[in-house]
């Protein structure tokens, strides 16, 4: 497998090579078993087996407690914008959200048709570049949860440190779950899209507070309750199959690598590394406040609009893709998921230097 | 890829083998881009190809004509059972609903809370063995659309021909979708589940006829709304991007195949190796009626309980997987989708033949 690129797309993104190995060989013939993996029937034992081994090992790597059900749904990140208040919120309860970014404003949109949303904290006319300490909002009594999105792709924003509530957290982790250790206990519901740092695009995992399966209304459609799917054990229809195989592939590598205390450290100092160039240098400007940066997604400037797209054609001709900016934001942007290697960042850091130094303001 | 079972699996289902090698190079390295189909962004030039010649094919070998889009979702077949109404019966509207199985009742308790349902035929005293003919059912005038499954995975049965009625029909053609030519024009709506005879599971395809786009109610949730994903060439938020690309591989196999025409011939080749035994027979017993039978899935019963548990045992250890039925009619069950090989249909006939005279009643 030589000749990789770097790949700094926000998403889908990079996948471990030694996965993508294992699922080369498993689609075609599964354990000799004379079938390939997408073939299996969803009832099948070996399939079954794979289900489990997933969900044993993501609750391994996340120290999810036994009061917790894990689900592996489909619709994406963006079907829990809805699905969280649908089940969550009977009749016209309260929940705060944080407004950090465009993921949050989405789902506070679809929250609204299912109770009163407070929106407790918006970064927008900072072009959320900031994300708040808990002095910066309020949270009303009667609210049922605090919404917020943990790392925000797009304007590259992670919270560094979740509030310290007594209200029940949710949050939308797509593009951070696993990246660094979470203490579950303190969320109701947490939500991931698995195309950052879990696998590919298809399925969304669903972590929740067993006692909250019951709120939903009974109303919500059959294959919108939570409940439903985890009585079933997430097979309640047939899941999405082949998506939830490579989850658990990835998640092999994972614990592999040291499990998510490894993955933070190595995520620290990735991001550091690029950083630190962006600091020392008058030619990159971040757009995240320092205390409120990701290790995620690093979202950058050059001087002019003219030398992004220079920077962007030259990298990609360099085999460093994916580094165009969001157009919310526009500029750079390098998403530096759990997969992407630390020498794809030196790589790029090198680059910075380079450009900077040859392509003068 | 020598040593493949025959899989009788009711889906998900065998795959061809050609489409099972092009996705494990693809899964590593697509096109020589230096990474695989499931690290690429979905708005890269790359899998924007890929999705459009996959609509591209499907319109063609399905002969879609322009007043429909063609939409890739999420959620399975069974979140088309809320979908369909939600979207379409504004207010207390009425529709009617075909009961011929498993899959129209649970579409019939999804529909329920969206108008009024008029079950105009329902199969279950008979253990829905049969398929109704046109004049065992009244439409109401009234009615928004006439909703059926086109096939029936469980009891084994297919409609022959498509009601002859003014009333727009709306089907879940899951199991024979591409298996014979259709006229799409005589539809409002077809759906299907993927892992049948299109591909992997985690993609549902939709086929809508546009200006049913403008029906859903203000209160339906964005992702839900069919008009969202039309709008955006279903790319809203992140596809199932690698269910799409083997969706592609699977119609450039058919295509090759001969397209739909030769595909339909086959499956009757198959479909009727199987029943001309069963009809000769004694010991085998059809679950269907003969004029309602199904060219997708062979339901039968042998003489005992035993004597199939016996059957499906030593059928399993000659490489014929599969073949145990649902529940709710016990004895066997033959799935013979588009892409399982008239050769394993020969190979389960000469074991069938061989079995009844090893093992007499």
């Amino acid at each position: 497998m030589t000749d990789r690129v770097f790949n700094f797309n926000a998403g889908p993104g990079t996948l471990p090579e030694v996965a993508l190995a294992q699922a080369a060989k498993d689609i075609v013939n599964y354990q000799n078993k004379g079938l390939g993996i997408m073939e299996m029937s969803h009832r099948s034992k070996e399939f079954m087996a794979i289900a489990d081994q997933t969900e044993a090992l993501l609750r391994e790597l996340m120290a999810i407690p036994d009061s917790y059900r894990v689900l592996f749904l489909q619709g994406g990140a963006s079907s829990q914008f809805f699905m969280v208040p649908m089940n969550l919120l009977a009749g016209d309860a309260k929940a705060t959200y944080l407004d950090t970014g465009t993921w949050s404003t989405k789902a506070i949109k679809e929250a609204r048709q299912f109770g009163t949303i407070d929106v407790a904290y918006s970064g927008k006319a900072e072009n959320y570049r900031r994300i708040p300490q808990p002095d910066a909002y309020q949270i009303d009594d009667d609210s049922s949860y605090l919404y917020l999105v943990s790392n925000n792709t797009i304007f590259g924003t992670q919270f560094a440190a979740f509030p310290n509530s007594s209200k029940m957290l949710i949050a939308d982790m797509s593009s951070d779950i696993l990246s660094r250790p979470i203490e579950v206990g303190s969320f109701g519901l947490i939500f991931a899209g698995a195309q950052k740092n879990l696998g590919p695009a298809g399925v969304t995992i669903v972590v929740i507070r067993e006692d909250l399966l019951d709120r939903a209304p009974d109303s919500v459609p059959t294959m919108l309750r939570y409940k439903t799917h985890a009585e079933k054990g997430s097979m309640f229809n047939t899941p999405p199959c082949f998506a939830i195989y490579v989850v658990g592939e990835v998640l092999k590598w994972l614990k592999a690598q040291g499990g998510v205390p490894a993955m933070a450290e190595r995520n620290e100092e990735k991001a550091r590394l690029l950083y630190q160039l962006i600091d020392s240098s008058d030619y990159y400007r971040g757009h995240a406040e320092p205390d409120s940066r990701s290790r995620m997604n690093v979202a950058f400037n050059l001087p002019t609009a003219d030398l992004e797209s220079k920077f962007v054609a030259e990298a990609t001709a360099q085999g460093m893709i994916g580094l165009k900016g969001h157009r919310s934001v526009g500029g750079c942007r390098a998403s530096i998921y759990n997969a992407f290697p630390l020498d794809g960042v030196r790589r790029l850091v090198a680059f910075m230097e380079e450009f900077a130094g040859a392509n003068p303001a």
